[in-house]
């Protein structure tokens, strides 16, 4: 069935389990990793808080191939992601200088103070390396197979087409919906059978709740071609059958 | 400070992660906690696999006063949120009567078939008490401290208003957001120094990227309006002297 590559998703900040901020980036980061053939197996949205961005990091690098974070690496007190993803890998977090110098030039140019809050901006765990940020300089960065990248969606966006060739992909997993104009319940004891008699592929069922009406839309997804249009076409004949029985 | 009561999130289904359909749940749950006094601590976004449920729940339910789960609970074979329940508290899962019978009579009064399928939707662990549903019957349901819920909306959002009258909530965090024209760069080193100053105080800084600028929100939280008030005159004194500084 091809190659698998996993990631998992770290969100950290406050501000989304406040309901402050809505996340914009989960969406994002599962349509484009779906696009190029990685599957995101877990998302956590975390706090600010040191041990929790450790224990999240920590267990999901652990089973994935690939862990991406997003959030706190401004230069606010409130930004501590490069000071948790160290103590995750338990390395030394300090100055990078090629950061720090890309920072200083930057600030130099346009006459603003290179603060000691921007200077945080340049601190990475030891030896990380950068991902490039077209749109305001300060790079997120890659430890291993986690890879440390901005809350701000036109920033995190950025970086990730950046990062995005350089990570392996695996086999696609391919889809198709078929829309059914028939309930869940009408359907749901042969979709399970169909489910059973295709293996290889992963059938789900989502109930639509629109203008006061439910319809479902019935996903088949696979790695295999083949396997997809076999089962598509066992779902479509599933539907009508059972709507010249209505 | 007051009582602090906190809870987690589950928001279970292979099609958030995939990207195809985009979570609405996450957000809505956030604002509401924040509202009637329950800090939401974590989130996590887990597959249709019962291993994964089982893993969130069990970790999460053990160190939250409540958890929330969302999707998985319809008629069809992937959802299996009501069997990893049990599974989580090791419980048998059966068709619960009360639920049974609603279903019943529901799909009778208007000449739909009560299929095996629909049936599916009134098993429960055993002992679990229900969550009205007054947009398509299917009861929700809760074990101890879980609450498990629908992944539709509007459906989510009904269970979570009849639910909400019963649970005990904590002291509020409340907030106030002072928006500053300066970035988060400049403001840094003296808002880290304000946090410090105000430990009965949480203050966030979420630079804003709109049209090219950046500009960035301060938010003070605090379970203390004196706490708050203190806290929000220092930052506006803060920023108010470095724009004469500028």
């Amino acid at each position: 069935m091809g190659e698998i590559v996993t990631a998992a998703m770290v969100v950290i900040g406050d501000e989304i389990l406040s309901g402050r901020t809505k996340d914009q980036n989960i969406g994002h980061l599962a349509d484009i990793l779906t696009a190029v053939g990685i599957d995101l197996k877990e998302v956590r949205i975390v706090a600010d808080d040191e041990g929790a961005i450790v224990e999240a990091v920590n267990i999901l690098r652990a089973r994935n191939t690939y862990v991406f974070t997003t959030g706190g690496i401004g230069p606010t007190h409130d930004d501590i992601t490069a000071d948790a993803i160290a103590r995750a890998f338990d390395l030394p977090c300090d100055y990078e200088e090629k950061a720090f110098r890309m920072l200083e030039e930057h600030y130099a140019k346009r006459g603003i103070e290179f603060s000691e809050a921007r200077k945080r901006m340049a601190r990475m765990p030891e030896g990380a390396k950068h991902i490039p940020n077209p749109i305001s300089i300060a790079p997120g960065f890659n430890v291993e197979n986690v890879y440390v990248m901005a809350g701000v969606p036109a920033i995190f966006q950025a970086m990730l087409d950046a990062l995005l060739p350089t990570l392996k992909v695996g086999t696609k997993l391919i889809s198709v919906a078929v829309p059914s104009p028939l309930p869940e319940g009408t359907m749901g004891g042969a979709l399970g059978q169909i489910q059973q008699a295709h293996p290889d592929t992963i059938i789900g069922s989502y109930p639509k709740y629109e203008e006061g009406r439910f319809w479902t839309e019935v996903v088949v997804r696979s790695r295999s071609e083949e396997a997809l249009k076999a089962a598509k076409e066992a779902v479509e004949a599933m539907i009508d059958s059972l709507m010249k029985r209505k």
